[in-house]
């Protein structure tokens, strides 16, 4: 594993704040190993920090009284959805309380004539988008993973729809927070815009729990289109993938879904899921609109692809071929664990402009060689960004440092070509270093809206922020 | 007019300052009554509070070096771009330096393929529009005026497409700003996406000058539709009119724009333009897509409007007829001058969840009967945005107080509904005793970043935050 630096620890502030809320909280407040280091534990290669107790407040109001209760003892306060963030972020490197969401999962309004719903934080995307259905509606945002919808605001969650209806940062209309004081704040009404002072909306999406915990969202939602499409296309290099993917985006086809995956990808895939794809790059496309409307897409992207040489181009609207035509990205995850048993797959993702992406990944594919390691790419191409799956025994110190080494110089790379260190992942612990190198003197003033809105530092202390 | 509360001058500090700019940029810094009275300048009715001098740098360096010499002597520094924001944002109730970023107004760079731009504050919307056409993209942020691109990051605008496109808390990308202590950040790379740290982009965007100044923006870009269609509907209310703009977006059709006029709009509108509209209330609309998508769609609306019993429903592609169908939008702004020779029209905007809607309006029309005044309601009504142009002799006192009454009403009720004192003009000076209002203790912890950012408060002081 990675290693953690730990933090120093205010014990007698953690005794005594776990004393008051053991009373106040009695079941709901765990401290066994076992629920501790499943709530340090993060799906990454970073060593567990477990917190020294686990909370499970359901309203706003017992948030807000835990915090207070931190605050007046200086301990850390971690907010946790379910754990699949993927860089640290729910570590406690100074020992604290981690505030599992998972009671407050009340989907609290959903508004059908505004396009937008009100929930609380430990809502899964799942639930959410069980709940729409019936009324015509969806939540769009998908990272893959069945996150709750705090933890997609507090990281910036984005993942392969994001080209079509962006990302968190676009889909929060307001939020409600319990800021490090233990006062309780709205950032915004319910209006699907306003300019009325600073944007604490967008200050607290993405601030991985370090400046407010979030206990209330405001989303906007989407008709469910009336037809979907799915494509797919083979191309001979991921450079004329990504020409064809500009070409159609400049043409202005209004894509849902654009998935590359390359050759490397393709090969496993084809090994688990015993397909036949042809081994080379793959475009995975999805279309939403009427059924004019996404037969005409399909068919413009088509010819385009055709312009960039690609092949075995299919597309159709029938659900079930749908979900053939895409397989290959359904089950890349557990193909990839596949390559080399034993091994862990671990997840980097950088974001470069997209004129960018075609050299970033060549060059991606040439420094995994470098370090003598395995790895392959899946990239939401629409958007210029791109994650970088290595297999690495966490047990080979020496594997470790070649694959830090890796993913160091990726994103360095990226950096360099104005893109990114992190494009949906976001900076928890394990991308503070390269923040710095991305932004620069920014920080400082990062850092400074920090001090203001945390002065003791209790909010889930150790991301984000180089020390 | 209405009166602005001076606040207290820093004579000395202003003097030291003036002369050692003077030396720095000779001509291009002009202390002339007429140029500061027209830097002070607003398109509203607050009086005029003049900057002691307007400066003109050519670069970012200038900028920081502007800056520097104003923090080290506490001088107040105001940006400017050509002056159309609406509610005080460019008075200098502290006196200081109105900074004119009219000589930095060059296109940096456009990534066609990236759908991007960088370019200084000054440039306009439409210069930079024509400078795009020639490459088959567009910017598409249109707040009605030609204001300049920093102008409208700096208040978050948005205008008559947003409902398809965002405002500029959407397109803007990055952004390069001079801090309160001259150091010069960036708070973002080119990328499309990004989760690497607090989002200083948008807490730039929309911060009225207060937090930083602006001085590079990178823009998204839109490629120019293959085809636009227009259409027009007359509904019986306002309501019917509201409830077919709920029934198309929930329909997904990718509005770009849709309009909504009151019938004392459309009855201005007839007088001053010669049309003969039905005196009631009137929906435009504008489609983008391609020939058989903006078709289909404007199929798609007109069928939804005859549910609502809309009538004279008309839509084309062709360019004469659209500008014709539009004529009633385009000759607004001109028509309602015309209502009450020698009244000025002073407009105002809110912001409600688009189901309270047609109730907001219609209560905003009793409200100004009340008050004993002539108004007017044009809208965006995608966004349940809308304006009110109140005409008000603003020499007489008792009129503006009435007006003044009215407008605090109106925001009072946006509010209620869980609306926005303001959807797109932002808070400048006039606005400001709403902000509270409306967001509660959210307004301290804004105070408290401001007092991070810029702790000798020197950036557009009296602006946006309560005293």
């Amino acid at each position: 594993m990675v290693k953690a630096t730990p933090l120093p620890r205010n014990e007698t502030g953690i005794a005594t704040a776990l004393g008051i809320l053991k009373q106040q909280f009695g079941d709901r407040l765990q401290t066994g190993q076992a629920i501790r280091e499943q709530h340090g534990h993060t799906t990454t290669w970073i060593e567990n920090q477990p917190p020294d107790a686990v909370v499970f407040p359901r309203s706003t109001e017992e948030v807000a009284e835990i915090v207070k209760v931190c605050a007046a003892h200086r301990v850390p306060v971690i907010p946790f959805g379910v754990g699949t963030s993927l860089e640290g972020h729910v570590n406690a490197p100074a020992g604290g309380i981690s505030v599992d969401m998972g009671q407050m999962n009340q989907i609290l309004a959903v508004y059908p004539e505004d396009l937008n719903c009100v929930v609380q934080p430990g809502v899964t995307r799942e639930q959410l988008n069980t709940h729409l259905r019936d009324q015509g509606l969806f939540f769009p945002i998908d990272p893959g993973a069945n996150a709750t919808i705090g933890g997609m605001t507090a990281t910036r969650a984005s993942g392969t729809n994001a080209v079509r209806y962006g990302t968190m940062k676009d889909n929060v209309i307001a939020l409600e927070a319990v800021m490090a004081d233990g006062q309780v704040i709205k950032t915004a009404q319910r209006a699907k815009k306003s300019s009325a002072g600073y944007d604490l909306t967008r200050l607290l999406v993405g601030s991985e729990g370090t400046l407010g915990l979030i206990t209330r969202i405001t989303l906007r939602l989407q008709g469910i289109p009336e037809a979907m499409s799915s494509a797919r296309c083979s191309f001979e290099t991921v450079d004329a993938a990504c020409q064809a993917v500009m070409a159609t985006i400049q043409y202005g086809v209004p894509v849902a879904r654009m998935e590359l995956l390359d050759t490397a990808s393709v090969s496993a895939v084809n090994a688990y899921s015993k397909l036949d794809l042809p081994e080379a790059p793959l475009l995975l496309l999805e279309f939403h609109g009427s059924e004019a409307s996404v037969a005409e897409q399909s068919a413009t992207f088509g010819d385009i692809a055709e312009d960039f040489g690609g092949t075995g181009f299919e597309w159709t609207t029938n659900a079930e071929d749908r979900t053939r035509l895409w397989k290959a990205r359904h089950d890349y995850y557990w193909a990839t664990m596949q390559i080399s048993p034993g091994k862990t797959g671990i997840a980097t993702d950088v974001c470069v402009p997209i004129s960018r992406l075609a050299e970033c990944v060549a060059r991606n594919n040439e420094m995994i060689a470098e370090q003598g390691l395995v790895g392959l790419v899946v990239g939401h191409v629409g958007d210029g960004n791109f994650h970088t799956t290595i297999l690495v025994d966490t047990e080979d110190a020496g594997e470790i440092a070649r694959a830090e080494e890796f993913v160091g110089r990726l994103n360095d790379l990226a950096i360099s070509m104005d893109g990114t260190c992190t494009g949906e992942h976001g900076i928890g612990q394990g991308k503070r270093p390269y923040l710095t190198r991305e932004l620069g003197a920014a920080t400082q003033y990062m850092a400074a809206i920090k001090a203001a809105l945390d002065p003791e530092g209790i909010l889930n202390p150790g991301k984000i922020l180089p020390d």
